[in-house]
């Protein structure tokens, strides 16, 4: 009897020891690769993300989430920011190309990427081409396939909201210019704020026990496998990279996109993958093992077993971060200025 | 300089006894003609919308709340109950009229209603052919130009979604059979909290200090022109009333919606009225003025002046309520097994 209860205690002292020596040439393993943890610190963070030409306030950001969530920045009335990057669900939509204003589906089938973290991104569209979120968030208002706005209309349905026009003020002075520009600027002021971390952000800022065994398998591999080659750093992902290295992707449509002018395209990032299914660019993978073994073949040139795929999906759930808790906002009311909703 | 400080002073008192007898006339004017207080007390309030049979319980509001914001509930996974009763709108879509799947217009061309204290209607839908929020709730899932999800679909959306079954056991206990109308039941619960007191009920529960001289003019016009004939109760709407009672309404199109077999037409709740542009059944009206100004001939075969129209909107934006405060959701992820979007 006595035997029998020390001997368990003995291995759970051993494997103890072992996963903790483990755990911290992993977390070096990790530094190494490039794997970036969002800072614990506010202000470390405030470092990254705030721009002092146009800092971070609480009257920007809750005006930005305003705008964020109002469909009269669209053509119908109907599409909001949030209706392809919904903040329920992991930041993007669900579905494998983004549908816009009359139902029309992005013509180059572009899945809609999460904006939880797109801060941290070196650039912005599936092909760069905007180098960040005030610029980025210019795109998608205007687009035809998306809300379809011109930006003076836009403008004019903003300047019709008297609500509207005296939280500019309080954000932003009394003699703020609110053109479009400075709408979308806004809107980037709160969505830098969307920011999450997670257990292996813990784990990275030094607490080794935040992830499970079986996390730290799939980090290892993660890493050993060679997919921190690309998506690394803050994001884990988020820069320009060559696309279909070692083969074709096996899932290109017809008119697909191709990446910019070099080829290269956004890796996206891994942060809360397991909420932004289906993947890649045009969406047409849906389950996490099929994208992770597609990836190994088209850019690492190696085929990832089912057994790894495992190991690496595990990790990559702990890639789930804490999202920020939001208000629903209450939008302002229009005025009987203010331009309607057309669908044409 | 005495007298002329003595005088103002006089005038202000006189002038407060004025309309302090006058609000209290008011006050039980207003009662005389039907219009009914939000109840200020919680127990109160819960006689009137909780059902002993399913109780209002945090579990189950908490997990209406996430099926109400979900789009899968769609079939094409983009249109959530908050699309056209979007709650940070006043409870509906600000178009004419709804548009669902496919960005199809309703083919009656009919106006989204709000959600936002639905319970207290008698009857839902336009033509009241449904009794109650459960029952109502099953319908827009499922109808083709709404969010055309078969009710099968939708519950094996929630089916292959573990968080959700576990919320409904939290909120239903272990035994709980998760079908259509079960989902539909979890929505209306949640859609039952959504009650917005406003000044004009802290008015009618003793307050007569919570509406200003105008507002109080206004409701005094109010009811001398009639429109608390069918504008009152605790909805200030929401009862079946016949239609065009003296005069064809100007503004329907070919194939418009006629009320139902008896010509009766779900009287719209005046609640939040400020915030639901544009008006009527067919949302064919955008200003406040031109829709009572419109009801007057139609409904009271009276002729409504500019002065007059322009003291009911005053009283009517004394109904914009106060909202529930409610956190955005974070919705649970989807399995491998989870039924697809389908956009045909």
């Amino acid at each position: 009897m006595h035997l029998s209860k020390l001997i368990p205690i003995a291995l759970l002292a051993s494997s103890f020891t072992a996963v903790s020596v483990q755990a911290d040439d992993l977390l070096q393993k990790a530094k190494n690769a490039g794997l970036t943890p969002i800072p614990a610190s506010k202000s470390e963070l405030l470092k990254l993300i705030d721009d002092p030409k146009d800092p971070i306030t609480a009257a920007k950001v809750e005006l930005g989430k305003k705008l964020f969530f109002d469909p009269r920045l669209s053509r119908s009335g109907l599409i909001s920011c949030n209706t392809c990057h919904n903040l329920a669900m992991g930041g993007d939509d669900g579905v494998p190309a983004a549908i816009g204003h009359k139902w029309v589906a992005n013509p180059h089938h572009l899945n809609s990427p999460t904006v939880y973290n797109s801060v941290f991104f070196t650039a912005q569209f599936w092909d760069g081409r905007s180098p960040h979120l005030s610029d980025q968030a210019q795109g998608p208002m205007q687009a035809v396939p998306e809300m379809a706005a011109p930006a003076n209309l836009v403008k004019e349905r903003i300047l019709s909201i008297p609500e509207y026009i005296s939280e500019f003020k309080s954000a932003y002075g009394n003699d703020v210019e609110i053109d479009f520009p400075k709408i979308a600027d806004t809107i980037a002021t709160f969505e830098k704020t969307l920011v999450t971390p997670s257990r292996f952000d813990d784990f990275l800022n030094g607490d080794t026990t935040a992830l499970t065994d079986a996390e730290k398998t799939g980090l290892n591999t993660y890493i050993d496998k060679g997919c921190s080659s690309c998506h690394t750093g803050i994001a884990i992902g988020g820069t320009m990279q060559p696309f279909e290295i070692a083969a074709k992707y096996k899932f290109a449509h017809i008119g697909d996109f191709t990446g910019d002018d070099k080829g290269m395209v956004k890796t996206p990032t891994l942060r809360n993958i397991t909420e932004t299914a289906p993947y890649y660019h045009n969406g047409a993978i849906w389950t996490l093992e099929e994208a992770i073994k597609e990836m190994g073949s088209i850019q690492l040139g190696i085929q990832i077993t089912d057994k790894e795929a495992a190991e690496i999906k595990t990790f990559l759930a702990a890639l789930k971060g804490r999202k920020p808790v939001l208000t629903y906002p209450q939008l302002p009311e229009e005025s009987d200025n203010t331009p309607r909703p057309t669908f044409d």
